[in-house]
């Protein structure tokens, strides 16, 4: 589909709503606001229209994976095959994601966007792009109409996802060498220097770290992204990954899902679709912090707060399943709790 | 017991079983160190020697309710029979910390340390010292004698727990009037202004948190408190709820089970427990930093960082929940993900 078409399909979240919850959490036993982001969290999903429940809760979180041309610039501390034997072991269930997503209830959905190589296991869903992006030190990475064709399988799964009874949807990646293009982004929508936001990412010495920063540099230069086109950024200087995560941000404000973001990948991705239309940001949670350097600008440009700050930086969507589980239990005192008629309570905290 | 020879019981953690927990979160397969605040808490849980793993963790909150007589001088914008209704409605299931305790998979007990009622209710464990403490504005709010049998009940209650095969200990409270003794123990152990750390509870109007500021100053200029005899602090200016926490931290540290605090409530129990034995930090975790005013001064003095931030200050127990949950997510990480053998990855991270 279109791109223009599918981002006019989305509507702000229901004001109405939103007051209507509002009311109701002044009404629950607890002094007024005594809860904090749990009761922000919860008015803005009654906002989005989407019925979570206690009892129908599902959820869900999509996993992009993708290799990229970068990494022969020595841009990450792990080879690149390391790409396609994790995304195989998110079958296996011992990966952080696996972990924390049975804690978390949630259902895994393993995207292969282009990794370069075949891989084997039942469970990954196929939709590889290109056996990997270009090396985005030297051109593009990709062409406008793969960016394009990405992000409409990102809308596609979000679509698919809630038409299967999902309510709550997270993100996930992927990806070596994909926090170089993910700080390359954030450096230019968010007007920063390479040094200010490029990090370690798996653990880069002092050195190979320099070396990052002056590939990010060389890869802006050699591109110059025309940053009022998001698109244009995400093609020159984005992967396979956050191109289908761009589209997973615009598949929910489309579908009227919450979703959660979880580390500079996602959140990469979350400010393209945001820039592409600004509504997109109403339906979107931080989860967590990540500990790398470009958090805060990324944070920052979306006008938004991490619910948990655990300093990790682990990607996959570690963070994304702990997020979810604070997401459920703001839901649950939105509808578990007593209000003061249960309470016996004539009035618990006066509205001062 | 003597409160003396409790104390000496305490023991530091085990430095060789730390070690070998970092060796081992080292080859879980994730770069060194990308899962953050989770491996610290799963190291320090390893030193506890308290054997949690995913299947055996067994969760407690432990509720301790009790009035306070300085309430009479209008330091609470609500009425002090709210401390025996929200107690009795503990028992019936709609409150926030039972809410958020069911997600948890944590069991409630619920302690009557002086509520000033004859509360109804099975679930309730009565061990009521008198039904409230006095006024601390016009002097002691308690006996010494009172403070160490409250202590004792606090020990003894996580006793009991650990030895039902609880190993992961929550703290919460109740009582109408408590962050304004909360709040005076953190200005004398902190050596603060009442000003800088009193706060509006569950919702003073400006004209009343100046009452409750003179009130906090009047309290420790009657009583003249001695900040380096914690249990004359607690004796003075404290609560019998704050009394059973104190007990509650030390019973933890005894019977070596890691224990949550909630608000700053429990902050207060937890420093003047530390002052009483410093090691006791070593087996205490916060799981939110609170919204009140004193939150920062009391985390510091305690040189802990709260888990979760999430703007809550409701008490009861909620936040301990929530923290709870994450703790479990460490120690589920620490189990149940694979090391590189599993992965079939050489070496994921280089350790640079």
């Amino acid at each position: 589909m279109e791109l223009a078409e599918l981002l006019n399909r989305i509507k702000p979240l229901d004001k109405e709503r939103m007051i209507e919850a509002q009311r109701h959490l002044d009404n629950l036993t607890k002094p007024i606001g005594s809860l904090g982001h749990l009761e922000t969290i919860a008015k803005v999903i009654r906002g989005i229209s989407c019925e979570i429940h206690p009892q129908n809760i599902k959820k869900g979180i999509i996993i992009m994976c993708a290799d990229n041309g970068v990494v022969v610039e020595g841009v990450s501390s792990c080879p690149k095959e390391v790409t396609a034997t994790v995304t195989e072991n998110f079958s296996r269930g011992f990966t952080g994601v696996n972990v924390l997503s049975r804690l978390a209830k949630a259902d895994l959905f393993v995207v292969d966007m282009g990794v370069d190589a075949d891989l084997s296991g039942e469970e990954i869903i196929n939709r590889k792009i290109r056996n990997g992006t270009w090396n985005m030190a030297n051109g593009p990475a990709m062409t406008r109409n793969e960016a394009i064709k990405a992000i409409n399988i990102g809308v596609e799964m979000v679509t698919e996802l809630k038409n299967k009874g999902y309510n709550l949807i997270g993100t996930g990646e992927m990806g070596i060498g994909n926090t170089t293009t993910s700080s390359a982004i954030c450096a230019v929508l968010t007007n920063s220097h390479p040094r200010e936001v490029v990090g370690r990412g798996a653990g880069l010495s002092t050195e190979s770290l320099e070396n990052k920063v002056r590939v990010v540099e060389r890869a802006i230069e050699v591109n110059l992204p025309d940053k009022n086109d998001p698109i244009d950024v995400l093609t020159k200087i984005g992967g396979f990954d956050i191109a289908g995560l761009v589209g997973c941000f615009i598949g929910a404000a489309i579908n009227r899902v919450p979703i959660v973001m979880d580390g500079i990948i996602t959140y990469a991705a979350a400010l393209l679709a945001i820039r592409l239309n600004p509504t997109i940001r109403e339906y979107i949670f931080a989860s967590h912090a990540s500990d790398e350097p470009c958090t805060d600008r990324f944070l920052n440009a979306m006008e938004t707060k991490a619910i948990l700050n655990l300093g990790m930086r682990l990607g996959e969507g570690t963070g994304s399943a702990l997020g979810m589980i604070i997401i459920e239990a703001a839901m649950r005192t939105y509808f578990e709790m007593g209000t003061f008629n249960d309470a016996k309570i004539e009035k618990y905290i006066p509205l001062t």
